[in-house]
């Protein structure tokens, strides 16, 4: 078992679909979020801006089953395989990278976000908060 | 063009090759960096131990040529599309990701490290820091 380098308590995750690939999310987890997450199998994260642990899913039903955890070969940076439930953005595309730095939409949006979270919190969510 | 937005001066960047998908490293660039891979067309990052900017492949020639830029949901992170010269890990394998939290190798080693680097180098270099 590698325990991963925490910088200021966090470490990255790339989180991956397990079957297709596709790079859904980056999120954070401290070592609590990472002990979870192998315990229930289940993705959980530390969130910056809210200060507090999240189980990714928690809220919309968007649940993240981990398949497998990778660590870089400097060991600061995990990369979760997942299952994901649903969709990983809270806009509602299936991957959080929707878009080119230019602005190009390149993934339709699969859900409307008000249906992800309920028509009040749809807009100020940042689930895939990195 | 979406200006991403950089904590303490970095933005983290996912590099992917452009055809497996597969997840090759993850590492960190800074405006200039970001400036320099989007003029040059080859990936350029920030290297937060040795304090510069550097161009992947310039000692081992392991060049990345980006395809494409992609930027997630909230702006603070990227994601390059690359096609990979050689190998992206210092370690000689194809992705940095080449083993489990539990220490399982999943992909094997490529290339002698010190092959990559040169004997001197070989055992030191972090290129792909993260």
């Amino acid at each position: 078992m590698t325990e991963p380098r925490f910088t200021g308590g966090l470490v990255p995750v790339v989180v991956v679909d397990s079957g297709t690939r596709e790079v859904l999310m980056v999120a954070y987890a401290d070592r609590e979020a990472l002990e979870l997450t192998r315990k229930t199998g289940f993705a959980h994260y530390y969130s910056r801006s809210r200060r507090k642990i999240w189980k990714k899913g928690e809220e919309s039903s968007h649940l993240q089953r981990v398949v497998r955890i990778l660590v870089d070969c400097d060991e600061d940076t995990l990369l979760y395989e997942v299952e994901q439930e649903g969709v990983a953005c809270h806009t509602g595309h299936r991957s959080c990278f929707y878009r080119t730095l230019e602005g190009e939409e390149i993934a339709p949006r699969i859900l409307d976000p008000e249906k992800v979270y309920g028509k009040d919190k749809g807009s100020q969510r940042t689930d895939a908060e990195g």
